[in-house]
């Protein structure tokens, strides 16, 4: 399958679990969880994002990922939810967040604009809107990769060297701690939802 | 404090898992489960949803629900992660949607309005779309509760018995899989969010 053809959007995902911070702020690598596998995979597929790489640079949580995508795209979990393996066909666990841009690169024929997220906007540099961003994928004139963080978030180092830092998910209650698999689901629906 | 002062969304939030449907179409009772308790109430606290009833006639799961609250609300999580806590005081597991109605008509003085969700529209029913519903939550006339299932989703007797269903949430793509965790994230960013 071409990549570039076709209409549907031009956007990647990417969960990092290095480089992020911990609570306290340090840059730490969280474990892979099976779940955050399971449910962005889900709202990945149903908005219609080609890859969805889940970034480790921990070689044995490879082997955990492809164990659970063995088990839905080939063996006993494929027959009895084939949904599920629809799903689960568009993950790939990289070792780095430059391996999953590599592959990006090799299917568009151009390297992905990179549009991090965070709970919080930063001090001294400029955030893009949603719907800014809604826009740049409506256009199919470049391929975009979403990137979201484990943990307390993406490191600073990976925010500021990126594209584009989008807007928080500002609910206007001032709490915004949402889970990394329910600020997926928000932000794809708000960049591809109808 | 008074549930009807302020100015917060008059919002509640249901999680049925029983009556809900199983793969075969069958009305089953599923398990609670840990992460729908964390991430749903995070998404809910986000967004300002006044109380989110975990629906089971299982009393042995009551007391699952009560162990992670006790945690998360009076031991050591709440020192360690007091914005848990702040999300998890929303959290109330109840017997039966009938339990969660009272409870919403005793706080509001009104029995709330109940609008139930699908991934698929109903035949021979309307659906109301998702900004009307928004309308509705932003004139405060009346308090409303958003009622998600588990499993393979809301038995047809209670989702034929409510006020209102909602639209499902169509992305364009035709595939409709998102998990109940992120199906609940964006009806609330839809209803409430900014």
């Amino acid at each position: 399958m071409s990549s570039s053809s076709g209409s549907d959007p031009r956007l990647y995902l990417a969960l990092v679990h290095y480089p992020v911070k911990d609570r306290a702020g340090a840059t730490v690598t969280t474990s892979v969880t099976n779940l955050d596998v399971h449910d962005i995979a889900r709202s990945a597929r149903t908005f219609g994002v080609r890859r969805y790489y889940v970034v480790t640079p921990i070689e044995l949580q490879h082997t955990l990922v492809r164990r659970i995508l063995d088990h839905w795209t080939t063996g006993s979990g494929r027959k009895r939810m084939p949904e599920r393996w629809e799903a689960l066909s568009v993950v790939d666990p990289v070792v780095s967040l430059e391996d999953a841009i590599a592959d990006v690169t090799q299917r568009e024929g151009e390297r992905p604009r990179l549009l991090v997220t965070a709970a919080r906007a930063p001090e001294g540099r400029p955030v893009r809107t949603v719907a800014e961003a809604r826009g740049w994928l409506a256009e199919r004139a470049h391929p975009y990769m979403l990137i979201l963080g484990t943990g307390h978030g993406l490191a600073e180092s990976l925010l500021a060297s990126a594209d584009h830092q989008l807007e928080p998910l500002d609910s206007g209650t001032g709490y915004n701690h949402l889970s990394v698999r329910a600020a997926a689901a928000i932000y794809l629906d708000r960049l591809l939802g109808r």
